[in-house]
């Protein structure tokens, strides 16, 4: 990738806040991982449900981004399944389909120690040309 | 509101971390603000769609909990019109229908210093009996 | 409107089959009206979830095509709050936002008889240029 | 299958209308096909979105439905990807998660003539219990 285009991912200071760590990067795909700590739990204790839609956008935005001009999110939905109940979150981002100015994303967020589905996330984002 | 339910809603340990005020709350509608700081930016200098939709997913937990049995975001959808350019965003959340198990809200966030929708957030929550 | 964007709304094969009736439109508002009929029914004897859907989508699409180039839409999301117990429905489409490639449409599905809110639905249309 | 749930899919008056064919159907997982004809056109020629929307619903509806208490849909997503350019659409529905009162499903809607996916769907049952 450019350098411009990794300070575009490297320089989100709420991803910074968040403790994101971008684990694998390209175009059309990206895995997103955070470990799960007290600060991201709502008040009955379970991972909140901004924390989750937080890791999968960013996921989204890493691999709409890599070798591409910039991409930005129009719209997303996220459905919940289960809560996570291990330490680790971890979202992967595919396209699934493209066109000369859209993208649109599925982001799956799993709980990494149990390989269980968390969350189902899809956005779509807008190619800037 | 009961005590338990007032502490559901202050003891969301993200909500802390990312900076939101419960401004006005009552059973079906609830107000949240979020003053704009660099920690809410992400790698182009806008806020971060996680930052609009953690500030919109609180605003529809606080008033879907408020004097009722605890409610629980099943999924949620965010469309972003604009970005913000002032100092704050104030998110209001209102209940369009409900039934015995599930409750629907729209949530509109505004850039409070322009008046200028920044964008609109629904969500479906599972009302635990 | 000019004649040509009257013929794209009226030359809609799908919305005659299901029955659809423009009752106002211009640029970013439209009503539309359906009589409900034995064909719109489901396995269960109440409106099939894709006829309220249609609805919604032809108030949206007439709404986003009244005095513009064409507008196509991106996606959409419905959620259903009550079945509808009268005899007609109307969608009353609403723009919430737009900039230069895209827009964004509210629209309220009302039970007409009984005055209640059926269902919601949010789309986002691209304007080509 | 128990009769009785045969009969909530086969007793759909609009799925009839649309003229939607059911192809494959257990537990979890269903396939629709339509065949394209001018009655499912849009004013510019192409598949209405609200066809597509049926289609993809219907193989949900039949899936959820099969083998399990009744199951009615309480929201829905939909995002377009590409024209169809062929003459059968294929709806493909797969369950994603399920707890005791909800499930979620994904759709892929192909034209299968070209093998190319037309639309991504998303949708969460509520399950009567």
């Amino acid at each position: 990738m450019e350098k411009e285009k990794i300070a575009i991912i490297e320089n989100d200071q709420f991803a910074k806040l968040v403790g994101l760590e971008l684990v694998k990067v390209e175009q059309g795909y990206a895995e997103v991982r955070m470990e799960i700590k007290e600060k991201h739990l709502n008040g009955v204790g379970i991972v909140q449900g901004g924390a989750i839609f937080t890791l999968a956008d960013f996921a989204f935005a890493a691999a709409a981004n890599a070798g591409r001009t910039v991409t930005v999110g129009i719209n997303a939905n996220i459905t919940y399944s289960k809560p996570a109940k291990g330490k680790t979150l971890l979202a992967k981002a595919s396209e699934t389909s493209a066109s000369r100015s859209l993208c649109n994303y599925t982001v799956d967020i799993y709980d990494e120690d149990h390989d269980v589905l968390v969350a189902k996330f899809n956005a779509t984002g807008f190619i800037k040309n």
